[in-house]
């Protein structure tokens, strides 16, 4: 990865973890809470390994692309669940692209190795 | 602080991000979710800032006083809010007490300067 | 605050935790490192507590302005403290930049009370 | 796993996290902090990777059981690196104890499956 690559990867999952911020906002707000329970627990999840994913990176780990394999498991995840509800929800449309972006990112990280 | 006093805050701080952890896997999990958004609201914050409290304290941060009088704060908010569902939720009282123990001890931490 | 001074905020408070964990990467690959263990204390703190605040910010928390007092209050301090080698190191030239803009915005958010 | 060994292994990250903060306050107080920048670095992975750990057990994730692959993995990275300065640090000694102790936890967490 050039340095370009790995600060967009950093700047995927921070949009990223904003988002799953939102989201969790927006589903906690809504008249359908119970609805959104699943929905709020992958947000978390999702939330949490973006910044320490993002924090790995941004230190130069040995663990990176190991982070970032996982990060990208998790937010593929979390962008299905938000999928679910981006017809309803703008948060989670908003919340799912960023996931897929950040899937995305995150995977090519985990491809090429530490 | 002696060095044991600052053990038992960061402990305390611990303790409390489990509990947090706990009660918003159990209001997630309930029927009444809607009831307990404003409680799972604060039990992410709660759990938040005592995971990054712990951490400056073990770092003997220039800044763990200043960390443990908000910490005390948000843990004060979140025993408030989960009182007033510890009759009906087992989380909620285990909560409410981990985090009257981890504002008790984040209040003296703080009380002390830096 | 509008939303969009929120995500802004949000934004600087990411940018200057990257910059944190980047500077925390160049001091330990120099051969000072000695010299620099305040800087890394400091910029450990900072990371941290901006990565915090950034997703307090995006949850809409009741404690949103209460941390980015601390936030600023801390951003502040690790500017200072990475002016002192800015002629010298790169890292700490654009870390002080970063973090002098995070307190500016962070400073801005808690005047306005939550 | 039952909820005891959970609440064992929630426990056990906790305290590998707090004996890694020490660490790195103790190579950063120390005259050799050059020599110590290796072990710096696994400590910061360490603390943090074991508090995100401890944070999805506590909230039962579904993903709970590939961050402690991840965890295990990490804490015996920063046992072997502080292992090397065991017998001159105290604070290694300590810290290696914790991630050992942790990595093992995580390691059993690990095999049972989400």
């Amino acid at each position: 990865m050039t340095k370009e690559q790995i600060q967009e990867c950093i700047k995927a999952c921070q949009e990223c973890a904003t988002a799953c911020g939102q989201c969790i906002d927006g589903c906690l707000s809504g008249d359908d809470v119970k609805m959104m329970a699943e929905c709020i627990r992958t947000d978390i999840d999702c939330m949490t390994i973006c910044q320490t994913t993002a924090q790995f990176m941004s230190l130069n780990s040995q663990f990176s692309s190991d982070i970032c394999e996982l990060c990208a498991t998790i937010c593929e995840k979390c962008a299905e669940e938000c999928d679910k509800h981006a017809d309803m929800h703008d948060h989670c449309r908003k919340c799912a692209e960023a996931c897929r972006k950040s899937a995305k990112s995150c995977r090519e990280m985990a491809s090429m190795g530490n």
